[in-house]
């Protein structure tokens, strides 16, 4: 049954099993998918719904990896005080570890790349002189708005984020320097040009900028970068394991708050 | 100053960032990393200390792609009824999905990497007769204790996983069929010796195995296989958005039952 | 030390231990609280800044068991389907659950909240001619911008949610049917004048008004409600123990999808 | 039809709703829950399944208040960074800082619950000789096997928790001094005895005890205890919010980290 219209809406073209078969993508995954395909190329098959090309996977790995980790950040330093209570429960850890991955941190990666894309939407194949156009206007009605402007600026990056100038050089030599990374730049320069304040394109920025333009819904794009920070979270729990950061941050917390 | 003793603890070998530079795992990112490595490498080299050889990295991929995905699973379930909710923090989705990846649902991966590990502990290349002889040994102590055998049977493969025989073959071709996949063969005839009863080695004990074989840490499985997951999940809630099933469920059960 | 500049910023007005006391809200927790204070009376303590009146109270305990459960909402099968995967970590089941408290269930509560004390803000005891001015023209501004009035409708309780009159009824009688009540009652009102269908007030929105009145900061209701969201949350992880429905759930789902 | 075999297991006695009634624990909540029961008593009756008396209220209000904050414990601190990069899902923070509560943070109050219900099993109505036995053996063989005595000892206090001796006098004075806080009791006496160091009853494991004596079954009082901790997590969100700590906390970290 399932329901009363008779309609079965719970289906997946995601992944399935039968007693001896698993599919994902619609492929065998035994034969046609192990062996054969990096967790990148399934995880972009997935969403985009074809295989990359080895350049788009090239820049979708260089995007992954750029955002797997930086270090002791507040998502690191809550999964590790997770695991300091509840050492059993790894995945718990990682799960407190993502939940900060929101507007402030990490997700601004997937809000440049919805706002690139709504900003571009339409305009195919759009010269230099349209991308600037686009992003004068575009600046200026989030300035207008009294809104920051998206993918710009780094606290800790102030003259540069080192992520960025590599990650055009990567796109551009895989001949896939697309419209939304060409349409970040001019959003800088049309920043600069409107604020008088320069404020260099971020690593977020320009990784949510190029996993659209190799293809990945802009939608998703929020969730694509979780990937990466799982990863970057599971050797911070490896490296808590062995050597405990939580539990002394809490004592000197402790000690500092109470004195 | 941090603490009294004047030892600094607040340190990470994982990654850390200057104004210009992000250094990761040791290496600069920029040049070192993007463009070079894949996320999988990089989430080896996060824990094993090395980068992967090519070998190891076709392992590692083939158990992430095995494990990513099986359908509309308690977890991928999960995260579409939160992503219902919240569906402004996919984040959240996300993390409600892998919370379950525990004793039952994709944890014995690790469980069974470590019990493995721990069986084998102090041997080193040990021949079939060694492992046979571990095996029936290992087998009979859990058993006698009225516990299961890790890695062993499948709710619905139950003739057979089929991710086991092409992981084994995959390991085998890359040189890397170790001593841990070698012993969970091994346990899986000691097991239907000591009881009769046929349980094939399921995927994720395979996995599990797989990973120890290629030197992830086997404390750091259970992590590890997280990273798949959340490229699974992150592809349902784009099913989602796009067609929801989480809501829809949520009515159906509501009405049954409330009937 | 702390901080280059010499000030901690690390302290907590909330609560503190010493190797003998254990504060919180700035009372000796053993001989002040304990014995004193309901939990319910104490999470305002904590948020509200002063102890709630017995009026206030009955409201506050009112609001928070109107909103503890509603059977097996989507919240309750999250944690149900994580329960069955974790049972060995409950936290992680309960975490999911409330991770979909989001803007389409559950926080709408405090969107309503704040919704109707920013449209008050500046207007100190306003009468009813008043209120209901400022209503009319909340809601045309809403419906101007294409947006839901916030508070107003509910997908089973179409001709009226059971709680709200009673909602109303009990801040009546306890003398606290303030400002933030009696707008939402007009804004109902303006709204069917404005749009000619009847929405009447939801559960969701006339605990959010009420929670305002009774003096809980608007921005902490949504967190405000997840208390009583816990609680229904606790006790579908027992009745799961006892008799479980993820694992069942997910089964037939599986089947029903597979078909 | 839901099942094969035809048999509905969509079923909950927790709550239920129709078009115009809710129902909870098998009361209709406007009228004979609203306005009567706390949220205390709510939650009592959801996992008891029947309302609490006076005194016992007294005593789960006490246990309650007494584990729901301690300053800025690892909980407190992982819900603030969980805030400063997702202050738009305060849900997701409130999560963050639950997930922690495993083995070694707040768990032990579950665990010790359940530690002293098996032991007691079967012996009903025990006098204190009999206490003092039981828990010489269950002491002896906690030792024995190399393991630690649940609740006892407190980093912090550790000539005794202030809550302890406060629990134990409420529980008197409301003639609900039962089995399991007179075992706790005898335990610490039993592993002084048998250790020569003396581990005074923590509050954790009062609390445990206290409510496994008021009828909380011991499997529910991991997850009881979490209906404290989200209101102590409410209230660090609500702070943190108007006197951010997350942020400088990484600020500080990262400097530190990167020197």
């Amino acid at each position: 049954m399932a329901d009363p219209a008779g309609v079965e809406y719970l289906r997946t073209a995601i992944g399935s099993s039968t007693a001896d078969t698993i599919t994902v993508a619609g492929r065998d995954l035994p034969s046609e998918v192990m062996g054969r395909l990096s967790l990148t190329e399934l995880a972009y098959l997935l969403l985009a719904g074809r295989e990359p090309t080895p350049g788009e996977r090239l820049v979708l790995d260089a995007v992954l990896v750029s955002l797997a980790d930086h270090g002791l950040t507040p998502s690191a330093l809550a999964a590790r005080l997770t695991y300091a209570g509840a050492p059993e429960a790894p995945q718990a850890a990682v799960a407190a570890g993502l939940l900060g991955a929101g507007s402030v941190f990490l997700g601004p990666a997937g809000d440049t790349a919805q706002w690139l894309w709504d900003t571009l939407a339409g305009t195919t194949e759009p010269d230099d002189e349209v991308l600037r156009a686009v992003a004068a206007g575009a600046v200026a009605a989030r300035l207008d708005a009294g809104l920051r402007v998206p993918g710009l600026g780094h606290p800790i990056h102030k003259a540069g984020d080192p992520r960025t100038p590599r990650l055009y050089e990567l796109a551009a030599e895989a001949g896939l320097l697309g419209p939304h990374l060409r349409l970040l730049r001019e959003v800088a320069i049309a920043q600069e040009a409107a604020t008088g304040r320069p404020l260099p394109v971020n690593g977020a920025g320009a990784a949510g900028a190029a996993l659209v333009d190799v293809g990945v819904p802009p939608g998703s794009v929020r969730g694509f970068v979780l990937i990466a920070r799982t990863a970057g979270l599971v050797a911070h729990l490896a490296e808590e394991a062995a050597q405990p950061i939580g539990r002394r941050l809490y004592e000197e917390v402790e000690r500092r708050a109470g004195g």
